[in-house]
């Protein structure tokens, strides 16, 4: 069989960022105002008051110090906290496919590749904008793609999940060129009157293009060597936001906004529970691969959490990463879901010679976990 | 390069079942009330009325003679027209899951398989229940299988853009057995109130085992000769719900349950369009694969319209088809969506002989097309 590689990359994060410190003054206000309307409620024990946040506790708690977002208005506003966000109709890109695009165009050019080359268009987010018709048939008649497009989505894992779906269709022959995308649109998903989750995700879109190694021209060229894809079922991150929310008896309008309706995470038992699992697979990737672990020049790992980083990368080195050993990317652009890792590769890339190894890795919701052996071509 | 086989099948259809005089008598009910409520307006020309259906109008136009749906309650209410659906929570699958798992178990029964031997849990379906986590990661654990799973969508050909998908994985090695399910909740989508509309879709669950022909040991068994893949984006089947409605400015609780929040079609222009696309895929997959159409045994088109299917099949055979030839099932199951081609394959495949082709087409939003052909082995 012959090798596929990743022959372009892109990044598109929507101008629009919001610091920790605008975050947290917005969330204390709403924290204080909830207080002072309840406080005999909360004096009788009715009612527990709010906890401040601050950006102390934000970046202790994640590494994240900004996030960008595709729209400003509205999400610091303690009436709304929530994007003002007007719906996209016909004639109009979907938000997803428009950063998507942007990310694409970027990859194209990189690889030198015209947009009717490619045959292939995978859109990987964690979820869907509009799934009638699919936001990767959006992005393929916008870029002017042929052949075919679909929407795929394992939570935080898609990014990897989506490389190595599109390098088994070239392998297979039934694609010549593809673009894999993954926008990732959470800000309007976000809780931001919840202390332990408003401060984590931010708006991005990454693309890489992956064709055949044989035909590409590019430079640089990163040879996919070996992938691993693993699922194992659990409730610590979840989310109930769906269409069947409009079925639910006793509907209200407030029904809509209640806590399940956003992103949901327990984080402690996902730290205790998923760290574990991905430094079992990737060790367990290496070591049918007869690759050792010294020999993996970088690791370009899911951008949620600077702890959880440090964690799987002092396991899996036996001692502290160096920043250049296993860059960040999160305290720029928060946690871009299933892009974050697409990021850190996007961005840390250049430095390394021909011949060396690196680790693409997300890792989340799902649980799921996704790791690609790269090596540079040139 | 080894060959690929469905080695088993499984279909899950609700119990309940909606006749058309059911739903008939329940819009008609609604029609004539809105149209009592409003005579001032209406007879000022201010308002149109709104016009009855019939039980021939909606078998004429589809084909269609009942439809099953995960529940009834509230559906046929005329101050409601929407099933009662409690939101599934914690511990509990949601609905698709559980209508996958039912599907997956005959398919794994079929197939003579564990489910533990399964290493790829593959879930297409138009439209998820619950993105985070995937679908299929909780159809993965309630069965038992291993390895990984995603979801992934491509509207109504999602059924055979995942078999193709799952095709890939095995060829590649990522998987060895697959089980690709589409369980497709259409009936919170429908709005019950448009005449064109509301007859068109049922719920169901179909389910495919996917190996190595070699690994096999079922019959019968069919063979995946050829894959072809096709999308080219249309406006003229789509839907705006999604979480982005949370967002919009000036939001009312009424907004949730406007028009563009259900399927909208533009039927006409659908039929114009999208069936010469189904032709030319169809017809230039088996000219490249040298197949004569006159050897093609069987043709299991997508179950949307019998109209549709009528014009495709005289298109590609040159004459009308016999019901033997193109079998119906959307006259008892209605538009599965994306399932409605393997519950024809499900359905009417036993009496095919060893070496017989057969075509697998799923086709609808989008635009997709998902054409397979298989060779029955034994």
């Amino acid at each position: 069989m012959s090798s596929v590689v990743i022959s372009g990359t892109g990044l598109y994060a929507p101008p629009s960022i919001i610091t920790n410190e605008e975050l947290v003054a917005s969330f204390n206000a709403y924290v204080l105002r909830h207080n002072q309307e309840n406080q005999a409620a909360i004096e009788r024990g009715e009612l527990t008051a709010l906890k401040p946040s601050s950006c102390e506790f934000i970046e202790k708690a994640s590494g994240i110090k900004q996030r960008h977002v595709v729209v400003k208005d509205g999400l610091l506003a303690i009436d709304r906290m929530m994007p003002l966000l007007p719906k996209r109709g016909e004639g109009e890109l979907c938000y997803s496919a428009e950063m998507a695009v942007a990310a694409a165009r970027q990859a194209l050019a990189q690889a030198g590749r015209r947009a009717e080359e490619i045959d292939f268009v995978l859109c990987g987010a964690s979820t869907s904008e509009r799934p009638w018709p699919a936001v990767a048939i959006e992005i393929q008649k916008e870029l002017g793609c042929v052949g075919f497009a679909f929407d795929m989505t394992v939570a935080c894992a898609t990014a990897t999940f989506a490389l190595s779906t599109a390098c088994d269709a070239i392998l297979s022959g039934m694609a010549r060129k593809a673009l894999v995308i993954n926008p990732e649109l959470m800000s309007p998903q976000i809780n931001y009157r919840d202390r332990d989750s408003h401060f984590i995700f931010g708006d991005a879109a990454t693309a890489c293009l992956l064709e055949r190694e044989e035909e590409a021209t590019a430079s640089p060229l990163y040879r996919i060597l070996n992938r691993r894809l693993k699922t194992s079922f659990s409730y610590n991150i979840h989310s109930h936001c769906s269409f069947t929310t409009m079925a639910e008896p006793n509907l209200t309008f407030e029904r809509f906004f209640a806590a399940d309706q956003f992103f949901v995470q327990r984080g402690r038992k996902v730290f205790r529970e998923l760290l574990p699992m991905i430094c079992e697979t990737v060790e367990g990737q290496l070591h049918d691969q007869h690759i050792n672990i010294a020999d993996i020049k970088r690791l370009w790992l899911h951008q949620a959490n600077i702890n959880m980083n440090n964690y799987v990368a002092r396991q899996l080195l036996g001692r502290e990463a160096s920043r250049e050993e296993a860059p960040v990317a999160l305290d720029e652009y928060a946690n871009a879901v299933s892009a974050g890792s697409i990021i850190a590769f996007h961005k840390y890339r250049d430095d390394l010679q021909p011949g060396d190894l690196g680790l693409i890795c997300s890792f989340g919701a799902g649980y799921s976990i996704g790791s690609i052996v790269v090596r540079k071509v040139r």
